[in-house]
């Protein structure tokens, strides 16, 4: 943008009209060139001429015998510089122009965010969008960001006092400052700061924005493992990974919910890393991971009113306090169902994109409207089988392909923890023999990251989940130590709980021959332990399966709900429960799942009758050895 | 305080006596004057004479010719300021007096805390008493206050020391200080801080008592509707707006704790608004708003032992870690009744001055003593129909009267939220038309705000809340989308509710004629979710009504409780509570509320013979088609 | 370690090799000597010699007619300082040795931690070892200790980037920088960093341990009390106060778990004072204290998983973030059960120290293996009536003896709160009399901790707590006032709960002769306040004792738990929790305490069959008038 011409005369446009500069503020002497045109100011009237300023700091003298007219302080007049002597001094004669054009001249040269750190104490021109707007008791500071990143600009107009209140979030702008360094990182010093407007702005945002498509391109990886089915999935995982380096690069924080056991950490934990190791190269704020990525456990199987009240709330927090944009809500390994709707609905009066990504039995029509991205085998004729945690180590890599061989035994994990009958799991398997774990030790890891995030309820417990999945961790012994004992203690507090419920399980066998357990979990398992009641009756089923064979149905019931497994029964539970809510008047009946796996909720009072109706149609449900109750949820 | 006149020679004072002048520190040139005495100290001795100071920072010499005797360092001695050159070389001469007074010379001009800003780089004097004293790990921070406002005034002795330890939290104090810009904002770093002593600290204090009492004073604003018995509040509205005015005044911070329901969050928002402008504009720390107020919604209907004992320790942490007073408690839709007394108590120990504005059924005996103030219908003959919501409205505008237009809707969402039959609520729909919202709308504002607020639990949520109502919130389609949205969901869940309990109410008819219907709720609605067992009954009482007309009681039980509304009977429930504790024995009995909607609690292994005894009492009391279940209270 | 010989010529070594110094970077102008040699550098060329530097910020000329050599910048030659002029400009002869040593010249005198606060503005050398590595966004803050405490050193390499990466925790350390004070406190500006290698290190190291030895020693303090049995206990104590006076030197944290009830308190309130002086006396950060020490309050008589879990989590957290060292673990009036072990071996794959200090009765087979300190009355024969408060303030006065005199009441609060039938009471009750506290004072002080504890959760409640034992608290009166308040309404709960229970209390006589009564806490108790049914229970116990005299068997039940208090009869509760888990098949049983006061946990639906087949054991036991349910446990 600054005149680069040597000084062998004014610059003169295609058109054959002279330029005439015009210095920003910030400009130095860098920024000019002798013989060319200037856009000038009298700042001050002596004996022997004026005083005349270009930009504030870069003033000089037009001496009277150079003058063309009488001045007084603050007239505007054309110049030319005509000499800058060794000690800075500068003198410009007056030039009378017929015709020109007005070019603006920027302080320092354009750089781009990423390459800010060399060019600590020089000034520099940025064009970018604002992304945070934090009104601090001193400045304000913006943070910018171009295609490359996201920077702090720290405006100061009076402490505590918005600088150019007239600049909104969002607003594509050129921006000159010094890049300092201001004790956490890179910051610029912001000298001016002008919205592009119009036709303009419309450049500057294609031109950005364009860039931004570019940097935010997912890294193209090699699939972990060959295998047919999941690559339907692919390209619905680059569009997420897409949006996901998009939500960075434009300072969106990124709120992740998950569902709180071994598949549900197996998917969150390699994308935390890798969205967090993606967040601290784009930008210049060291605390920058911890304020825009959130990782949050959530024990129910869908997205609760409580939690999206309290997450819109500190959405909305963080927007007043610190300016920031609204999130992006990352739902991974639940949030697939009509149950989610609801929450979904709450979030849609504000700017927070919602991407999916679940191999839970969806409602595509209902949640599909309501979300930016649905990632789901199921809606590609594929199964829970594909684990959720499979497709986020791809989506890992996309973010960040250095990542590849920290989370080589995760697929395997996630698949373990499911219980997927996938074909692929034999490669996953193999992948995760490299890193020497065998099937054994991969079963620990998904139990032992069941166990911790139980007991560690609403905490994301960062480091410990680390050190249990090995990733982000640094010591392997300790890995092993942990899960052992974290793997043992499970197994140990699972033997206790079945030692106080076997005894209590009933058993009959319905008219369609399957043998129906029972067991009242409220009065013959401990209460607020692990295991809880829905994989109590999972592990209830599992042994009774193996000790009598297909066909089997469990039910465990509580005083207001009931958990279901079934092998080798035909149920369809999403259906059982509409004809329940339809014929028990006054059950308050709700609830659902897979087809053969699935809860159901009631009012205490109605518990007889609506088991009673259940066990009525499961009765009349036909065999089918292929179904096996194999995702317990709990 | 500094010598003002003209340099004709030594200042007189009115018996005839000379003054001398004795500088503090942080005085400089600006504040002497040629011809005037002024004590001074020998700090060199040099061959031509002695050179002293004035003060730190203020020196000169004495020439030998001028001096009247032989001075070592440290001496004291009298001196007439006998030349100042340009380039600020003092000159004196030493002087001897007979007799003289001495008069102290503050540095810099007094100024108020409002006006500090104006200030910035000046030295100045401020008269104002110790507000806050915060040790930091370098300077002490000592909040002072004068009438206009509060000022963080940073001391430094050592660092991590505490500065002036003499000086103690409530002292009347001179300080002298340059006026600086900090980070956050205006400061003052402190020069000299004396304590105002004796007869000097009354007038001081005096002084600064009638200024904060003028600038305390609450607006006078015309009442937003024209409403007889609503004027019978206005005095004591009147005396609350001025305590909390004067809370802020006094840097006291305030915590106000509020009935989690719409008239709760019709009274505590408003409030909240105007008390964090009001602090925004007398504290010059920015982050005071946030400080010196909280917001806490109370799911009980009265002040927990839990509840008082957090707040307490949380007041009492912040006293010692940040040297703040002790909170001002303002009890909102909630504080009125015996049982908030045990925890009334617990506060009585400690420097927390009690406010209650209420408008539940009160038992002035019990509180009265207990609290500061205590504004409520029922102590003049009014009642539950002047909503806390009408009168917090009211109350904010006496603390920031730009309030009323943004308020103008609120006391009829609060009429409505309570159920008010006031006359007056004709008159705030018309309010409320004026902003395009129609009964329905505010009434759907009002299930909003309670749904919120279920799910937010001990949050106070504070943007969502403010987009519910349309308070500080700037987009009235986002409020529009929102309220839509969390209304027709809590209709949704009332609905779900109902349909699961309906078939389950139980209905006979009494001796005296009126309907009465009971539904167990632990058993047939669901837990844990909303409504809650309170407002469930609530719903269905209605309902009832509506299908059978008065007479009608309806009981909703859970194992150790019961919630009771009844229209057209004349209960006494307080009274009816009463009894029951007298005759069942071990029951365990307890409650109240309002004559004819309350709720009471045993013993669950005693509901049978309670309910039964309450329901023996029903049976006898008489039928008043007057009394209706208007406010229903979880 | 700087040349100190007068400029009389160069040093030379014992074995008459002559020395060159080699400057560390920091060295200046007071490290130097005229006639001594100098490894040094050429950082300039020009046309009458050479520019040398001997370290950054130390250079002088060579005159050409004092070199031997041709040199450009960058190479290293042997000088002599030959001169060093007024204003600073020092000269070099260049010189040529056939033989020489070279020694190494730290900046900076030696200095130890606690007296760095009179080397403020200079250069110092120290020795110590890195006990926390925090990277900021600006510098590493390397935390280290010598023998006499810990302070902060920045080390600045980029923003936001690893200084010194080699070094790491632990590691012993040679620093140099410049002493300042810095917001905070004192803080080292580090010049130079070097880790000790080989031998080096182990010298290092041993000089550093053994002066640590010494510092860590506690301090000798008489007996507050003369009491044979209490001595046995001594030298155990001792090894507590010094692991945890040196985990403090180590600037290791400290997570102190208590029981939250009155001994609990007296046990964990004295210690904590006492290590928070002893952490500001050896860190130079203000917020040491703060930092390095937890007091966590846990309901359950045992180390329950989720605690472990979230103390873990905790620890990893800060770790990670903060540098810290991972913690120890103190358990305080619990931690000596079997129940405990599970969550010890979750920290044994961690470097976290456990210390136990307790008097409930232990299982040292389980335990002893898992913890680094066990001190508990049984191991040496002597039992609860020493209690953990008693053995805590001993504990707290050799760590800081200045405390004796605040603590005086201190152990007779705590041995009245666990009913110690101890020889020594009188002696401590005298003590306490010496403050003026009563008997009954004392016991309304322990009624108040247990209240307010209580109400107060998971919360410390630190100065609530402070202030209603009198320890750090200021006001004697407030004191009084707030154990009067908080012991009546105790009092009042209690016989609030008990009005409804004692009428329910089911009586009948065992065969053994022993009074049985059977209270249902949770039919007959009002629930989820205070007192809770282990304490309610206890109450009833009492009164009956009183009553009808021994031998009385008391229990109260809820739907999965009973509680156990006897007295005169014979028990042996952890032997008949065996017995049931054995005997009832189903019944999730387990549990234990003392042998004549404890709790048994079963599952709901097996609630009768246990206590049927435990009261038949009950009736079997012999009488023995001399075992009284002494220690409450809820």
């Amino acid at each position: 943008m600054s005149p680069q011409t040597p000084d062998d005369g004014a610059e003169v446009s295609a058109d054959g009209v002279p330029t005439v500069y015009d210095l920003a503020d910030g400009c130095s002497l860098d920024d000019v060139e002798r013989g060319e045109y200037y856009r000038a100011t009298v700042n001050g009237v002596v004996a022997y001429g004026v005083f005349v300023d270009l930009t504030e700091g870069l003033s000089g003298l037009v001496h009277e015998s150079n003058l063309l007219g009488d001045y007084d302080v603050g007239d505007e007049l054309l110049v030319e510089l005509s000499e800058v002597r060794e000690d800075g001094d500068v003198s410009f004669d007056e030039v009378e122009l017929a015709d020109y054009e007005t070019e603006r001249v920027d302080a320092g040269e354009s750089v781009a965010v990423a390459d800010l750190e060399d060019a600590v104490g020089s000034t520099v021109t940025l064009d970018g969008e604002v992304v945070q707007i934090k009104q601090t008791g001193g400045p304000t500071i913006f943070h910018v960001r171009d295609e490359s990143g996201v920077v702090p600009c720290a405006a100061f107009e009076e402490a505590g006092v918005r600088a150019y209140p007239e600049i909104e979030l969002d607003d594509v702008v050129r921006l000159t400052g010094r890049v300092e360094m201001r004790e956490a990182a890179v910051q610029i010093e912001v000298d001016s700061l002008d919205r592009y407007e119009g036709e303009a702005a419309d450049e500057a945002r294609e031109r950005l924005d364009d860039a931004l498509d570019e940097y935010a391109e997912p890294n193209a990886v090699e699939p972990m493992v060959e295998w047919e089915a999941f690559e339907k999935l692919r390209p619905d995982l680059e569009r997420v990974a897409r949006r996901l380096r998009e939500a960075v690069l434009e300072g969106r924080p990124i709120r992740m919910r998950h569902h709180a056991d071994g598949d549900g950490l197996c998917a969150s934990v390699p994308l935390q890393l890798a969205l967090e190791r993606f967040i601290s190269e784009h930008h210049h704020d060291p605390d920058a991971p911890r304020h825009l990525l959130k990782r949050l456990p959530s024990k129910a199987p869908f997205y609760e009113m409580e939690d999206v009240t309290r997450d819109l709330n500190f959405a909305l927090e963080n927007r007043k306090r610190h300016g920031q944009k609204l999130p992006l809500l990352l739902m991974l390994d639940n949030g697939s169902t009509e149950e989610d709707t609801p929450a979904y609905r709450n979030l849609a009066h504000y700017d927070v994109p919602i991407v999916v990504v679940d191999h839970h039995h969806p409602d595509p029509d209902a949640v599909g409207p309501l979300v930016d991205e649905h990632v789901n085998p199921y809606l590609h004729d594929e199964d829970y089988r594909i684990t959720t945690g499979m497709m986020s180590v791809e989506l890992a890599r996309m973010i960040d392909p250095s990542l590849t061989d920290e989370l080589r035994h995760v697929p395997a994990v996630a698949g373990l923890s499911d219980r997927s009958k996938a074909e692929a799991m034999d490669d996953y398997l193999d992948l995760a023999a490299e890193k020497n774990y065998s099937e054994a030790d991969l079963r620990d890891v998904g139990e032992a990251l069941d166990y911790a995030t139980f007991w560690l309820k609403y905490n994301d417990g960062r480091e410990l989940i680390n050190d249990a999945l090995n990733v982000a961790c640094d010591d392997r012994e300790r890995h092993e130590e942990l899960v052992d004992f974290l793997a043992s203690r499970a197994e140990r507090d699972v033997d206790k709980q079945l030692d106080a419920a076997m005894s209590h399980v009933e058993h009959e066998r319905l008219d369609n021959d399957a043998h129906l357990y029972r067991i009242d979990v409220e009065n013959y398992a401990h209460r607020f332990t692990y295991p809880a009641p829905g994989k109590t009756t999972g592990e209830i089923h599992d042994r009774k399966v193996e000790a009598t064979g297909d066909p089997v149905i469990t039910i465990g019931y509580g005083p207001d709900f009931a958990v279901l497994r079934s092998d080798g029964v035909r149920l369809d539970i999403p259906e059982m429960v509409e004809e329940l809510v339809d014929e028990i008047d006054g059950g308050g009946v709700s609830g659902g799942g897979h087809l053969v796996v699935g809860s159901i909720k009631f009012v205490e009072g109605m518990r007889e009758a609506v088991i009673a109706a259940l066990v009525e149609k499961m009765a009349d449900a036909e065999l089918d050895e292929d179904l096996a109750a194999t995702r317990p949820d709990e």
